[in-house]
């Protein structure tokens, strides 16, 4: 009799057919959040997953209405109602595909192209959340399950508001778990498995500065009234010193500073430069030259304006002058004390010639996982054992705040892993997947999902 | 028999309801330039002015099509051949009332409020530019006319083109003049006649900075990316020192300073800087403190952002960044010479992470007129004569660019002066003018057309 994985293999890959199919189905559902004309979509999507977590099989399933789009949560319990819980979250959501008329093909028709498969949301997430759905079966199948499993489907990762924001703290019983698998973090290449253990954490906010009550002739007053566009580049301008460093004081107070160890361990993640400006049209890098790239964006914060406005090309001091400030943070920067300085950089900085006031975005903390608990080691003995290639630890630069918030408010790390590629194009025109990478993603999950548990 | 001055200011006075009757008929016209939709109208417009300069008794009457709207031009030669000849100059364009809903009255109804006219154009300027006929018609009318008119109309002096950029230099013999009179620069209050003997020059350009060629998730790039509106930011901050001083290299090459005469001058001009705030809405005023409110705005050039731009709500570092310069130039900053110090003063701050062009908008000179030419002493006299105040002269820091065009392809100063005042909202809603000075200035121009002439 074969051995639970060698089953569970071959159940994903009976189950080749059915899943094109299923993703074709997915996809084909216009779930862009932020649309309103779209609230019916994004209801089918949730909709659409809740009946296929009850074909696998799932207890106290439950479409649950939010603010928001709906959430989606599910139970899979195991054979063994002691071993751990994993709570494997997903978004059904994707970006709007506009414009259209740079895809080659209909955004929701899923399109074979060789190797790949086109749609909107093919690798951003939709492709990603239905392999974890089918390496879920694949194992429960086998007879093997080695893992309580719990599902936590949202609509609203792409576009606020974030609903998990308040979900997640209210719901610490239904949602507890041991470990979170977050398959939204993509690799870095084909051959190269990869886990994620950093990520940025953010503030954002808007400060608008405001002079004359209305835009008044810059010839008639040019030179006896301050332009608070002025203000706003004096305060942007000073926002970097000449060594790239950020000038908000205090800022790189709780700075993380990484040891050898992982300094080793992030020079082996490659970073093509040539290839980075290529992408980027960008005529050269930047930052603070005594880091590596990679840590300039996982292991540094930045601070960046988002946008600059204010003003008409007619002949006016304008009346108001806006910025919206992005600040990416790392462990142990505290998303609530650096607003705090930055508001005070602001107030040090403002003359008396305007007045302006701040409004706060988004605020969510650093996140890293521990790279030497069992989970991360089992998650990357499968991943190893499919690819036969040790997986890269890597950190990203950008934050995704379900990750922050289930360690805030559960104390539980996720594992953060997926399959999409740098070139897939998430979020632009022309998104794809590539599917044997996604098949070997599938069959990895299937094999952390069968592996003896480890608390 | 009574005199020359005496039957013009009587003809004036019985022409009373006519004017009120014309300026109704010139106001109804929805004369706003830079509307595609109004196109009908500016002909309308200069179709009307024609008539009227018809019934003047004009010679060599033409409406000429240009790229825009039409300039009328007229020619009304007084009995003394050999008498110099004065260029009556005007604009019958409009901007548009938009916002309709501040209006407390149809802006395109002449509309009588205690002493004021309201409608779009009651200030700027139809009813200085029909004052400006009546006064011809009554000095001719009297026998006394001592100089030769010329009248040139135009329909684009609010929004561009500005046709006489090309008319006037290829037109020199048709416009040969003496000195010419603008009737569209104000006067400071009801008791107040004004001239005007000093407009600043200007220079306008937009400069575009591209960093990356597509917008670039900041956290995934934050720290690795050159961030164009930061580059934007920083040009723009420098560009006053601490002392508010301009820091392009050589800026104030050529800057007249003015005498301790001018400056006696310019102290007599009332500037209330709590009513200047007031209006404006401004907390503070700014500047360079060594220099009067007045000679800020007027003898002193000045560096404005008219907007900056780039990026959006989402979270990306954008791939462009754009803003808009506003040099305003005194005698003698030449602007060609200060556009190309602004070139220099950009290259020297763009960081090789970029890439950048700069595109000219308008660039003119400044304006001085001599205050003590014949012409001026008899204006002034005019304008002394009838409100039995002497007049004020001023700068203003607003430019003209027929004044200087005149300046710069005929040779001849312009008479600045006019009948508008502070309040009456020129461009802005319930524009209005004030009828008793308004009729003070068609005597006093009756008084100036038929002074002895004096070249």
């Amino acid at each position: 009799m074969p051995d639970h994985l060698t089953i569970a293999l071959e159940g994903l890959s009976s189950a080749r057919q059915s899943f094109l199919a299923e993703l074709a189905e997915l996809v084909a559902i216009r779930s862009c959040s932020g649309s309103a004309a779209e609230a019916g979509e994004l209801q089918r999507a949730a909709d659409w997953l809740a009946a296929r977590l009850k074909r696998l099989g799932a207890a106290r399933l439950e479409i649950i209405p939010t603010a928001a789009n709906p959430l989606v949560f599910a139970e899979l319990p195991c054979a063994q109602p002691e071993a751990p819980t994993v709570l494997i979250y997903g978004h059904y959501d994707v970006v709007p595909p506009e414009p259209l008329e740079d895809w080659h093909s209909d955004p929701f028709v899923l399109t074979p192209d060789g190797e790949y498969l086109h749609a909107r949301g093919a690798s951003d997430m939709k492709a990603q959340l239905l392999a974890c759905i089918f390496a879920a079966e694949a194992a429960q199948r086998s007879g093997g399950m080695a893992l309580n499993l719990k599902f936590l489907f949202e609509g609203n990762e792409e576009y606020l508001p974030n609903v998990l924001n308040e979900f997640i703290p209210a719901n610490r019983e239904l949602l507890a778990c041991d470990i979170s698998l977050n398959a939204d973090a993509g690799m870095l290449g084909k051959q190269q498995p990869t886990i994620v253990y950093g990520l940025r954490g953010r503030v954002t906010c808007t400060l608008r500065i405001n002079g004359p009550t209305v835009d008044v002739h810059d010839g008639l007053a040019g030179g006896l009234l301050e332009n608070p566009l002025h203000v706003l580049a004096r305060v942007v301008a000073d926002l970097h010193d000449q060594h790239k460093m950020v000038t908000i004081p205090g800022f790189y107070e709780g700075v993380r500073l990484i040891d050898e160890e992982e300094r080793a361990l992030l020079a082996r993640v490659p970073f093509d430069e040539q290839s980075f400006l290529e992408t980027t049209g960008a005529p050269q890098s930047w930052g603070v030259e005594t880091f590596l790239p990679i840590e300039r964006i996982g292991a540094q914060p930045a601070a960046n304006m988002l946008y600059l406005s204010g003003g008409m090309k007619k002949g006016a001091i304008p009346s108001q002058a806006e910025g919206r400030f992005s600040l990416r943070l790392v462990p142990d920067q505290d998303p609530h004390k650096i607003y705090a300085a930055l508001l005070d950089y602001l107030a040090a900085r403002m003359p008396a010639t305007v007045t302006w006031d701040v409004e706060l975005g988004s605020a969510y903390p650093p996140v890293l996982v521990s790279r030497s608990s069992p989970w991360v080691q089992s998650l990357s003995a499968a991943l190893e054992a499919t690819w036969g290639v040790e997986p890269l630890f890597t950190r990203i630069g950008g934050g995704i705040p379900v990750v922050a918030n289930l360690q805030q408010h559960l104390g539980v790390d996720s594992l953060l892993t997926g399959f999409s590629l740098p070139g897939d194009n998430f979020h632009g025109p022309n998104e794809r997947v590539h599917l044997p990478t996604l098949e070997r993603g599938m069959q990895a999950l299937a094999r952390f999902l069968l592996s003896p548990a480890r608390r």
